[in-house]
């Protein structure tokens, strides 16, 4: 079994370049956006030197306009507890209160359980009696949503996860940080390897690159702490 | 002058049906979404069948998963004042501090107005007094973010907006209403044309015509008001 | 173990009535909000005219300016996962990376296992087995966020949870619906009992007795299903 | 008249403190909200001892368990366009669509406008002209909602707005930037002085004093530009 989470780009706008570019001409020039739309240059490399300096100015609502979609799935429990609670994306993910498990479910072993081949047969051998005690309950007339109060963290799930490119961003700034869950870090650079947006990959990086320091309590060492202000 | 809003249709995302169809199924199947989205039917037909029932139920949440953006151009500034209340949407609009208007501004007339000559011209050299004004605030120095002091409601703005297609019901809902403002009523008529998806139009109506009573403390009497639960 | 949610109002605003009141005169009134607040009548009947007929409109918004925080505990993570899908809502839940269990965790037995007794048995034998796989994996080293991954959905969580009446409004409409999992819709109504404002209980209801009709694609038969428009 | 925005504190939690504090323990502790809200220091120092170590590492969302309400008036419809932009926020804004102004409407003047007297006067005398308009359009039988086409962003409204603190950081941060407009920057200053919590002043800062460097595309020199990443 493959112990990593999948991640496909499954949807993102058309003309996503040219959305946004009319977008950032919108806010500062007298032409209607139907203009500026209409007689937007052919040519990205120039959309992009008009986008590139609006973001680094800081001003992501002109990339909220383009909104990308992702089938995420051989993510664990664990992860999409985090996952869901980033209020600026929309999510439909497999409900174990209509799906019933059939058999082994799936999961995802922690990469330091992983590495030790007996911790690792421990925790295989603990998922198989999960899913026989599971059964267990099933057999006896349990429904789904009742038996699953016994699947562990470690069961797999999927999901399609919607975000606009402000808020990739944002999870990027938070999820990338070495402090994130190893799982939910990888996805994330799944994510936007998704993407494979040139222009964004300044911004598509832990916080401490775009901030120069670093605010966590503890931090990894990778920049400087923050000298606070006040 | 056109007096009416011009809304185009700049944006939506590629394969729109068969990501809200992978979206529905992704909650109640045990494929994952990549499999169910590799597999989705050519066929829309089959593909509708499925969302259709999804939404006529109320999950709402598979269909965020698809962003739309409009050109909005000829607006007035009070139409705009109250389309950006809608929370759930990105909005880029022509700013009166950055761009300079030259010469007459742009304007809207209400139809209230418009359809009598001797208030409409009124209304015309009203504008042209305000025009006026206002040049010659720019012209003593004062600059545009003050000088637009002046500048009436009946100015008109233009934007890109995006909204996901849960936000686009909920606005047809609030704003195709006949107590809604005849201007915003009209441009998000236009939106739900322009978008030209016929499945959704079932949903793209007032509100009333979805709840089968009116909520509005004065009805226009369409629908026979609510009789108040408790 | 008591094996209910536990909810208990923290925190609300001073003043929510008058503060309610104020809103919706604001909209309507030449007088500024500050006097309006003033001169707020001392008579929660008198302000309670002007909410209901306010509310009973459909015209929410007015609410939103009152949020009341929850503590909520003895609640199972297949719960806390469903509950921080509400988006406008805010939350600080208990860690299961940074806080260790020590010895058997709290869990929570749902009622389709716990009346029956050889089945709670069993549920009961199994959660010491969990404690015990978790030990061992601290024990060996692991940190607390990936031994967690053997930890089950039964696991007993804690959170502080914030959101606007509008939104317990919502949540209500949803999770007191017979087809909401059990758990969540006890602690809703636990949460609108400790809310205990009489003026808000014909809004804390299921969401069919509101609209007057089931949109659930199976009905639990309580009220008629929908005829649907178009 | 006074020509500044008059803000005033409406309403906010009761135990602010304490239900902050609640919310920072609850993600680290083994004990339950209940147990550490009953068990808080009575010490407000004590409380913020720990508050202080959360927010200063970026964990802002325990601080939006604090919602406040204010009363503003006295502001220009220029603002209160740019201000309900906000979304995470809460409004109830006097109409101009059912509020019929009777005389000379309130109004706003710029401080660029304000201090040269021979520009006041005109701007004093294009406001009468304005009232005179729309009255014109009243008498003739035009409803409020489209005489008020006539009426300038000058026009004064009010309104109760609400949010909860992380929201007031983050528009501090954005509105106190002197890039900002002079009379929102005012608003947000009065917001912060109404609110009048010591501990929160080191955040309702303009961003450049957090971020340690000014990221707009204009700098007003307060601190050194970007040195961009990437």
């Amino acid at each position: 079994m493959n112990n990593k989470p999948v991640v496909t780009l499954i949807s993102k706008p058309e003309n996503m370049l040219k959305t946004v570019y009319t977008a950032c001409r919108t806010c500062y020039s007298a032409d209607s956006p139907e203009q500026i739309y209409t007689a937007a240059p052919d040519d990205d490399a120039k959309m992009l030197k008009l986008i590139e300096r609006v973001i680094s100015s800081g001003h992501y609502s002109t990339i909220e306009h383009v909104q990308v979609s992702f089938a995420v799935s051989n993510v664990s429990r664990a992860l999409t507890h985090q996952l869901v609670r980033h209020r600026h994306a929309s999510f439909s993910q497999k409900s174990q209160r209509y799906v019933k498990e059939k058999g082994q479910f799936d999961y995802i072993i922690p990469p330091t359980i992983e590495r030790d081949p007996a911790l690792k047969e421990k925790f295989t051998v603990f998922m198989e009696q999960i899913a026989a005690q599971y059964q267990e309950f099933i057999d006896a007339g349990i429904p789904a949503e009742d038996a699953r109060f016994v699947l562990p963290n470690a069961a797999a799930s999927s999901l399609v996860v919607s975000m606009n490119l402000r808020e990739l961003i944002h999870i990027a700034n938070l999820r990338l940080c070495t402090r994130a869950q190893y799982e939910i870090r990888l996805m994330t650079k799944l994510m936007c390897d998704a993407l494979d947006e040139k222009w964004l990959e300044p911004y598509l990086v832990p916080k401490c690159k775009r901030l120069g320091f670093c605010d966590e309590d503890k931090s990894c060492g990778l920049v400087p702490g923050r000298v606070h202000a006040g």
